[in-house]
């Protein structure tokens, strides 16, 4: 229940968006106490608390900075799909560039657990025993991961979803808000789960499910 | 996190309500050491932890204080429509009276968030980042208020239930426990949200909605 | 929210079990510092966090220690009814063994309520004023037991299920993950409720209900 790893504690951290996912972070940053050098976003935020924030330029000012005087902060949420959340990882990842860990200091994360770099827990969510999560993970206010999950990289589980023990989820998986997966169950890379759907048996990839028990409802998700 | 606000402090705590959600506040003000009065209803509690409390007549009772020398509390929760939390507050607002707010301690409520009067958030509820709430709200144990909701006088957002960023709660609207309102979407003034409804467009005002999706099952509630 | 109750504190603990569940209890007796004094379950644990607990054997190892030397804890979890759960505990009960309370330190337990033996309390888990809770009673990692509520032995209450006020539960019954039982339902002995279900009316005994609103899909449950 430590606030965000910070190592070396003499980088600057750079949020990457300026929407509903970044005000959330920037605000856990600021009751942690941890400060951010500025944020990067196609326009200069809305106003609101991060127009406290130095306004940075576009993506293409994370640049003008050292890759190891920095390090970043993944601001895109993600409502239907992680594409974008994904994309933006993987350009500056590929570059070089280091993310940042953002954890709520009302989370838990089972000891025993094994995480990937720039994991993102929010307020209330819990890791349990012996998970495994890769690079670029949200796991939303209120998420639960059960024990022994397995979660690709850049998956989002989004608020108060229930991932039950000994799921796996492909790559780049969206768990729309309050969804339930039950033990056990199989879901491919790219598959989006509604929100509040209850998944009850393997899921496709890049297929989309919804309803209680969880129907596909499109196939071939680009 | 700070326990119910007492400002100033020499004032009387009166309960209004003698049953469910009477209870679990007069528990939560007994945690954090926060004496009351004792309580006002039609009729004196059953026997529980109630009768630990002063039995100060009906409503009418309260008018026996000096505004300036007590504040309220709501002991009323709704389990279907928030007509008389709502009514038994108002009645008293604009006699002057004011009410207390009752915050567990395990409630977390981000700073920039913006409350009205009288706020009841129970064990284990969120309110995320600049979300805005109206007086005599209720947000009930382990709810999820997210980012950017604005949320109206009188409504109650029932155990377990989620309401995703930027939502929008006209007044008097009853989220239903475990229901699950989707990113961006408006319910409209006196709107009922079934337990467990998950609603992914909008509700007109004094409409009843239920199911996954959520659909209308009754209009025109009072 | 203090830790396992532990007395005499010269008992030895020995977990019944070696799954996920078992890995999670251990994890949090770890984390407040209680020590195991082994397992016992009919193989030897997979890899993992159990390996490092000493192997007593099959669960006839139980009875190589004296009635009034060690406690027992029930490392069975459940997902779809609670017959093994339950077996196991009444086996070991009628021959005098105590078992031992789990509380993870991040649940939440109102004064008022009354416990019997052998509880767990997972992570994030809440039980609000006023309920009772039988023997060998699993409310799992972020479940809702809301005020008044009356759980018979043997129940399992999964990860992030809510039961409103003034619910009932005969002995047995598994409510599932993310399910909601609204307000003053009774659900008979040995029912158990589908992941997602939304329970809106009394549940005969021995029976599976599933779906929102939740309908009855099979009776006659052994």
């Amino acid at each position: 229940m430590a606030g965000p790893t910070t190592s070396p504690p003499s980088t600057n951290l750079i949020l990457l968006g300026a929407g509903g996912h970044a005000t959330v972070l920037t605000e856990i940053l600021q009751t942690v106490g941890t400060p951010l050098l500025g944020l990067c976003a196609p326009h200069p935020p809305a106003p609101g608390l991060l127009t406290a924030l130095p306004y940075l330029g576009d993506d293409e000012a994370v640049e003008q900075h050292a890759l190891d005087r920095v390090r970043l902060i993944n601001g895109l949420g993600s409502s239907a799909g992680t594409t974008a959340r994904a994309e933006i990882f993987r350009r500056f990842h590929e570059a070089g560039y280091p993310f940042a860990e953002i954890r709520h200091p009302s989370a838990i994360i089972s000891p025993s657990v094994r995480i990937g770099e720039g994991l993102q827990t929010l307020a209330g969510s819990l890791i349990n025993s012996e998970a495994r999560l890769g690079d670029n993970v949200l796991i939303n206010s209120h998420a639960v991961v059960e024990h022994h999950c397995d979660i690709g990289n850049h998956c989002h589980v989004a608020s108060g979803a229930v991932l039950c023990g000994d799921c796996q989820l492909g790559p780049g998986v969206h768990v729309g808000a309050g969804a339930v997966v039950k033990q056990g169950v199989r879901i491919g890379a790219g598959a989006v789960i509604a929100a509040g759907a209850v998944v009850i048996t393997d899921v496709p990839p890049h297929t989309l499910v919804a309803g209680v028990p969880a129907r596909i409802k499109r196939e071939n998700l680009r």
